[in-house]
């Protein structure tokens, strides 16, 4: 087959999804809303029917797919896209595990790599399985297309489209690139919210008690399930291990501050927290763009339905756009603080404004 | 004088507020609300004048104040309130600094140590100076009272009424505790924040632009100015590196089980992001209770002015109350993540509810 004539964003008219979790049948969802003939495959008896029952296709055998997508867990991912590159010798072959050298690693060399390419949507909620699966999941998300140096360029083409065509953002790279952007952007910053978090385990109650935002913000990743990342982490360790290996180095350089004290602390300290200042403003703002200089402007307001939707109206009347929001509840009482981010050259006229319509407004 | 037969919420009628920033200038405003005679003295000139022309008192001479709260730079807080109390013989004196050993030493033992409560206004905002104070500052903020054992009844009463009056939340703890509490939910999670986005600082371009909202979550915070994280952390060292130490033989445990991988690493680590999960459980959740099982809704917004306010008031329609909301703006395009957490029960009903709606909504 070949893709002359055809216009870059051709979707495949057939596929097969192996593994019908929540990334697998929303993918599946999201590639039924285009019309293509989604099959569907679990090893778990049951679990495709599910996924078929949601609307995500249909179990019935497929002969010569187009696509492959293989959304199994990641420690079966390697053994997976070999088994099916060898099942379907027409097909291109895309898997969508959040660690991609194992995988490249594996295929690299055989017979079918050409027809792989390698893939990971940076997109979840806290759910899984196939009920918890939704055609918008991908929406506005990156999605790293990994190709193998053998790749062909209509393999490529095809996964491309199908990002596209699931409105995420495709981000080219290598595998080894891959996986040491993500320990540094996703695992890195777990295992620190992680070890953070469990300081809190054995804390006294009153010490936890006086817990704010801040603390929150650190731990809120911490939360999320064990056995998933167990996998990513192994599977990453390479350059998760050269990275915390750095960060363990300047907390020594910290605690070594901390030590010496006064004119020493305040000398080695200050570079280590201009460093951090500087790293969080290289982290992409809205819209991907550099990010803008941005101010909060506070309200405290009463925690019942309806409130929260009279401030955003008044805000929108206001002809302020908002940047980021958000509502800190406070601590022993039914209120909550909402911070409002706004363009720092606008936060003066929407605390004026928001007083004027009676609201307690500050900056 | 004696409180005998008064409320124990009686205010002070006369106040010296020293040190005109954003705290002392916000109590002093909060105070002048509550008609209390409020003087403003700061060691800069022209900031004191600044202060009072917001509205804050007056900079006229006080000779006998009830009530003198030292609110200057945290590193000249012990030796500013043993000049006041030896200054204002008469009256209750009480502080803000975020550490409260260096202060509590300085003045235990002193003749005037009956007459000091140490406190910790746990608010602020990224702004500072006397005319970002704001009398609405401190409600519903957690405001740590820390007595001397030498403090009398009247200081301590005093100094909580106060602290009650500006509508925070008082919690009594003694200097020592109180350090290790503001270390544990303030101090570590700022530098383990400030470590994980100094990794940013030195990263390729193409590693930092999969950024997604679990690396913002985490550096938050290590966007703060640094001059006042260098006094703190001086200030607290002895507290923090214990802690520091602690979380340093944590990440060692989980480079060992990255070194050694397979089943070894999976026993290992387990423990450590359990230990993790269970930490972040711990933290208060709305109203200072213990956290409710929360559920995220997501819905894809467009963004511009009018969008949430119309979103937030199909929220209120549903009659379902929003714990929390957050908007991620997407990668490279003009929309945003809206993620509203609600009551885990009645997720379901507000994701039909907004779809009915016409919103994309999906759990």
């Amino acid at each position: 087959m070949t893709t002359e004539g055809l216009p870059d964003t051709a979707l495949p008219s057939s596929a097969l999804v192996v593994g019908c979790g929540l990334i697998g049948t929303s993918l599946a969802l999201a590639l039924r809303t285009h019309g293509v003939d989604v099959h569907l495959r679990d090893a778990v008896p049951g679990v495709a029917e599910v996924a078929a029952s949601v609307g995500a296709g249909t179990v019935d055998p497929v002969d010569d797919p187009e696509l492959v997508v293989v959304a199994v867990p990641p420690a079966a991912v390697p053994e997976t896209v070999l088994a099916l590159l060898e099942e379907f010798p027409g097909a291109v072959v895309t898997d969508v595990a959040s660690v991609k050298a194992p995988v490249a690693r594996a295929v690299a060399g055989t017979p079918g790599a050409s027809r792989f390419v390698g893939g990971h949507p940076m997109a979840g909620t806290e759910r899984s399985g196939p009920t918890a699966g939704s055609a918008l999941l991908f929406e506005g998300r990156p999605w790293a297309v990994v190709p193998l140096p053998e790749s062909s360029e209509h393999a490529v083409e095809l996964v491309t489209s199908v990002v596209r065509a699931v409105e995420a953002v495709p981000a080219v790279l290598e595998a080894d690139r891959h996986d040491e952007a993500v320990a540094l952007v996703s695992h890195v910053p777990h295992v620190v919210s992680v070890l953070t978090a469990g300081l809190l385990a054995s804390a006294p109650r009153e010490h936890v008690d006086l817990a704010g935002p801040g603390l929150r913000d650190v731990t809120r990743i911490a939360g999320s399930a064990t056995g998933m990342w167990l996998q990513i982490l192994d599977s990453n360790a390479g350059a998760v291990t050269t990275l915390l290996r750095s960060l363990r180095g300047d907390l020594d350089r910290v605690l070594d501050a901390l030590d010496a004290g006064g004119e020493v602390l305040a000398g080695r300290l200050s570079d280590v927290l201009d460093a951090g200042r500087a790293g969080t403003q290289r982290i992409p703002g809205k819209h991907g763009e550099v990010r803008t200089v941005s101010a909060s402007v506070f309200v405290p307001v009463d925690d019942r339905p309806g409130v929260l939707s009279q401030l955003m109206a008044d805000i929108g009347d206001s002809g302020v756009n908002i940047e980021d929001f958000r509502i800190d509840h406070e601590y022993g009482r039914p209120v909550g603080l909402a911070q409002v981010e706004v363009a720092a050259d606008r936060a003066d006229h929407l605390t004026s404004s928001l007083t004027a319509r009676g609201w307690p407004a500050y900056r």
